[in-house]
């Protein structure tokens, strides 16, 4: 496996091999625009240690002009964009799932998120140039360096698809910067998709191809595995055909600080968090110290003008001694929140736990 | 007030004056395009009686070009558009909020929405053409002939307005036809906006005037009433800065069939009824015979490639003998699901209530 290099050393593994890890929470509210150093990582096996100077990006498939890209013909060619952009693992915030009866997968708290400004060419210019007809019945699937080991497969090459009509639109991108510096190895070195608002298994790391076909990618983990099944498939084998593939993300939220389980003095207490709705604008939070029964409105920082950021809140509730639930739940500008209870969003393989997140505290 | 002409006898009627009505539910779902007749009624003042020959449409404001436009010179003018969307009261489904605690408004059941075939000009065309900017910063301002009486303000024009965003959306329409068929007095004749995905309030009917401005419109309705406010304003006089301006709608999802209080044979059961969710896809309908604890998903029909269309939907539970509740409620392409109870999204106006449906039956 890849030993994580210094930087992440503050990460909280969840899985060695592959390498999956995630920030403690106030790590996360520390800062608007997440540190590379600070993002979560999900890999799917080992991470590809790349040379940028050899590296090369084929794009095929139905376009009229095949291109064969070196980086630096991809970076002279295109315009650069800048996106600032939410990225976040479908299975965020699973352990909540499987606290209610258990899930396949790792056990994300709510740290398999983060928001940065990616830095690189707009995937429509690369289409366009290719020749890609825009029929919003068309896929676009990515292929990458990494090999990917699922139980109950055999190693297959990563592969993922994105519909044509996502893939068109400005805001994907084919990113070599994030914040300005470099990927590391762990987030793609040299060249990564970005897909704002959708899960992040379709933003492909160590890309090397791109096709344009008929159909959605014919690997497991497009055909099967990131589907949001029924309640009432409990565990393997599961038919995936009752699912629906997971793109677009939910609107949910989370508290960063206090953390679980912890003890803090009576008082005017001061809760932080994130919330993001995918595309949508976060047009209110509501926090509650008694399990939900009574709210108050945070106060909300956001970038206008950047629909795939996120949105951090800020408020201050009066804790008495004793315990307290403290409760987020968001709402977007279409006037949805989020369910009371992961209960109601369990699935088997844990995916979109968008339910309101409570954190168990004592006031002394 | 304006008597109801015979073709919406059948409307139950929820005000008289202003007139209010909505159709009875199994009417609702027997047709996928809502008849005008079954069509919900929602007026602000006195339903106007406007001549066509003499209607202008003036087009002011930010624009480089005003126009002053006859009925025939609008239709003539400009490239004509059959659109499927569903338009649907702010307050639909009030009445399951009024349960929880009292709320204002006219106490709709489900029935205050419906899916028609709107033909007219695209709003897009018409800016345009007046040389309009489509900034992003700018509001679309509609005038139009009815006198509005609401409590605690004197009569006062009806106005609204939208995004210039949403304006410049191929999908919002200046209407003069509904399945084909000329708009009634009721629906707005002889010319409406239709604005897909939005709160009915923004689909002006009788609009006289469009003016593009810096400020959203000066109007009580724009500026108060439809606003989704915070659960802690339980009464007049409104904070109305503490709440979030109503455009697109949520989510929502209904049983048409059986009614509230129906007793049926026992055995296994049709149910049947609608699901919406403004622009985005419904992926999933869950539906329980108790209460929420065991669902099965219904069989889905929807018109592909009409994003503003909504979906039908049916199944057949096993009902043994006694009371049963049984619930309703939807998945969109987002992984987002309705909150399980009305009280989770009460708020003092009773609007998007957009929690589970429920419907109590008892079987024999």
């Amino acid at each position: 496996m890849s030993a994580p290099p210094p930087p992440m050393s503050g990460l909280i593994v969840r899985s060695e091999q592959p390498f999956n890890a995630e920030p403690p929470l106030p790590h996360l509210r520390a800062a608007f625009v997440t540190p590379q150093a600070t993002f979560y990582v999900r890999s799917h096996g080992e991470v590809p240690r790349l040379d940028e100077a050899h590296h090369r990006l084929r794009v095929g498939g139905r376009v009229a002009q095949p291109l064969d890209l070196s980086m630096a013909e991809l970076r002279q060619r295109f315009p650069h964009r800048t996106v600032p952009a939410v990225l976040q693992c479908a299975g965020n915030r699973r352990s909540d799932l499987h606290r209610v009866r258990p899930v396949s997968g790792d056990l994300w708290a709510p740290g398999a998120i983060g928001h940065a400004e990616w830095t690189g060419v707009p995937l429509a210019e690369v289409l366009r140039a290719a020749g890609a007809a825009p029929d919003e019945a068309l896929h676009v699937a990515f292929s990458a360096s990494d090999m990917v080991d699922m139980p109950g497969e055999e190693s297959f090459r990563f592969g993922i698809s994105i519909p044509m009509g996502k893939a068109m639109s400005g805001e994907v991108l084919l990113a070599f910067a994030i914040n300005g510096e470099a990927l590391t190895p762990e987030h793609g070195f040299p060249l990564r998709v970005v897909v704002p608002g959708f899960a992040g298994i379709r933003s492909a790391k160590w890309v090397t191809g791109i096709t344009v076909q008929d159909e959605p990618a014919d690997t497991p983990m497009q055909r099967k595995n990131y589907k949001l099944l029924p309640p009432d498939i409990a565990a393997p084998p599961f038919d995936w055909e009752r699912g629906f593939t997971i793109n677009e993300m939910p609107l949910t939220s989370a508290i960063c600080e206090p953390e679980e389980q912890a003890t803090l003095p009576a008082g005017p207490t001061l809760l932080r968090g994130y919330a993001t709705a995918s595309g949508r604008g976060v047009t209110r939070v509501d926090v509650s110290a008694d399990g939900g029964r009574r709210w108050q409105q945070a106060e909300l920082e956001r970038r206008p003008g950047a629909p795939w950021s996120w949105t951090f809140w800020q408020t201050r509730l009066e804790l008495s001694p004793g315990e307290h639930e403290l409760v987020v739940r968001a709402w977007d500008s279409a006037g949805q929140t989020q369910p009371a209870s992961p209960e109601e969003v369990w699935n088997a393989k844990g995916y979109l736990c968008a339910s309101w997140h409570r954190v168990r505290v004592r006031a002394d």
